[in-house]
């Protein structure tokens, strides 16, 4: 696989603490030329299955060969695998806690991370991987590292259970609302083959016992304040209020039930 | 012109998710050279004013040739068009609801993006044209090409009415502050050209009723703790505390009145 | 000594304003191949203390050659020095207030910034030397210019008083909460050689009166939701809840005192 230089990062360590910029700089230090992309350091602390969920819908947008980094990782330390991953053309290094659920497929090449080799030298800390492994690793990927030669193959990468749409024998689809973005729009696990089957009068979206109405164009189809559901940028359907926020609206969150043709 | 290969990026996006990341892997995958710069993506959401207003003091701190994308789109997925102008230099992308005000000049070139071409491949979305408008448009012009072929010329960039200072028979100038930074310094609309018909003993400045004293050389010129007035790094009269916030101190913030010559 | 192109920022800046960006923009101008990495933007405004533990923390996992900029600066615009030093094969450029604590050594080279044919054309400003001296000389020191051409050497560097563990007669050894990471991560300015002396079994950490425990290997040697002593990647002593948030866990914060050996 041809590398395109880039690296994501994606962790939950904040902006407040020179963490991200530390894990930058072991990249540098090892291949000068890496291009930078910070998807996010924003995950709640430990919160395995919101970065799961960023990481799904922005890897796609990068050029093929990137290598993406999610360190979101409360068993840093703990005996938990680190795996590197070949799928549809990208590379992904992530602790095996599920971060990478949905992103790979299994037919993909996944491995351990377990060549000391590679790793920072001096002492491994054990509370710090980020820095310590999948800086080095990421960047000795860029400077040509065989990816046979990070560690063995593995065949269960731990999977996270993503909550899925059900539908009801009289075709109502429910889902829930799977994350809140700093828009306070609320995105649901509903897509648009999961309302195919329902004709089109029928495609009223409900949140709770709420209606807000069916799928919209764009934002501005609500008046100004004005709740309204739309198939978003990523694929999901999206609870919106038109120049405003959903979430401190509407007074609701994650985990919110959500239907569709009741 | 010649482009420099820096882009600039202006959002309301947050941190909190990966949008600008996404925006990012875009224009990487089509111009791999391109250098990216964050101005701030933490522009209050929907808040054209307030876009303008950091745009406005920031462009032209960069060298020539730079593009700067400014997405605060309220409108996104409407009828409202797109603007890539040249002036004094520069390149700008930016929705056409006033983002730009200010900064183009009337003589600028300016054109609505509508050429479909140059938009990223597949559907596109209602919801995010800074992914699959702006981010596009932006590297293939630094990958060449021609600015007369982005879309046909506008002649009607749409402006805001931005608040200007108002002079009295008297002489004494009102203004208002326009920003409040995130150091808590209250930014006003008064330029040293604003006050300069006054003679130096009556610039005394005053928030409110509340007398803050003549424009001082240094923030340390008033004791720790203390509020003053100074002409700020960006020419605009400045309210400040020494060594503190003075929104907190003070009590006020965004379009609270101020004067001068009182 | 050979630079490594790589310039690491850190201020007090926030991420609400364009000043970063105009920072980089102004570097970016000078030298278009500079390679700008964000430490943290978010250390409490004017607070120099917390600056320098960033920094002592951050910088020796940046290549050898690195410029790093440190911006905490309460005193712009008055008299107070601006100094750039070379130390171990790095070089620092911050305001003489004590942020470069811990990061000089007694040897190294250190001059004050005086020479202004490095600083930014135009009028200088009184409030934002970030951008009108430590951009433009970060990036004339990438572009070749002679160290000892910045100014004259200075050898009375302000420095901080740190506060240091103290230890009693009968080994007990007292230390403080110097920092909490945005996790909620308790570091204290305890290291392995404050405790080397004690046996292994007196080595129990005390936070106030709490007993914390003996220090343990890994966040996930203590059961989810319990604290713990561990020491941490940068070698400090820190006290954590694994999987949670010691700060608030624990209802303490800076400046709690923490004892081992009682």
């Amino acid at each position: 696989m041809k590398l395109s230089g880039i690296v994501t990062l994606l962790t939950d360590f904040g902006e407040h603490d020179p963490y991200v910029g530390v894990v930058k700089g072991v990249i540098l230090g090892i291949h000068p030329a890496a291009r930078l992309v910070d998807l996010t350091h924003q995950v709640a602390p430990q919160r395995v299955l919101e970065a799961n969920f960023q990481l799904r819908g922005a890897w796609e947008f990068f050029p093929a060969g990137t290598i993406h980094v999610g360190v979101v990782d409360p068993g840093v330390g703990s005996t938990r695998r680190i795996l590197c991953a070949r799928s549809r053309g990208h590379v992904f290094l992530a602790p095996d806690n599920g971060l990478l659920t949905g992103v790979l497929d299994p037919r993909d090449e996944v491995r351990a991370v377990t060549n000391t080799r590679w790793f920072r030298g001096g002492e491994l800390s054990h509370t710090f991987h980020g820095r310590d492994i999948f800086a080095p690793v990421a960047a000795r990927l860029l400077e040509g590292l065989e990816f046979a030669d990070v560690g063995p193959v593995v065949t269960d990468p731990k999977a996270l259970e993503l909550p899925q749409p059900v539908r009801s024998g009289s075709g109502v689809v429910r889902g829930e609302v799977i994350h809140v973005d700093s828009f306070g729009n609320l995105i649901t696990n509903l897509r648009p083959q999961d309302v195919a089957h329902l004709p089109e009068e029928r495609r009223v979206v409900r949140l709770g016992s709420r209606v807000i109405g069916k799928p919209v164009d764009s934002y501005a189809a609500a008046a100004r304040g004005n709740a309204l559901a739309i198939f978003d940028s990523f694929g999901y359907l999206e609870i919106a209020v038109n120049c405003g926020n959903a979430e401190r609206t509407l007074v609701t969150g994650l985990g919110a039930g959500v239907s569709i043709g009741e």
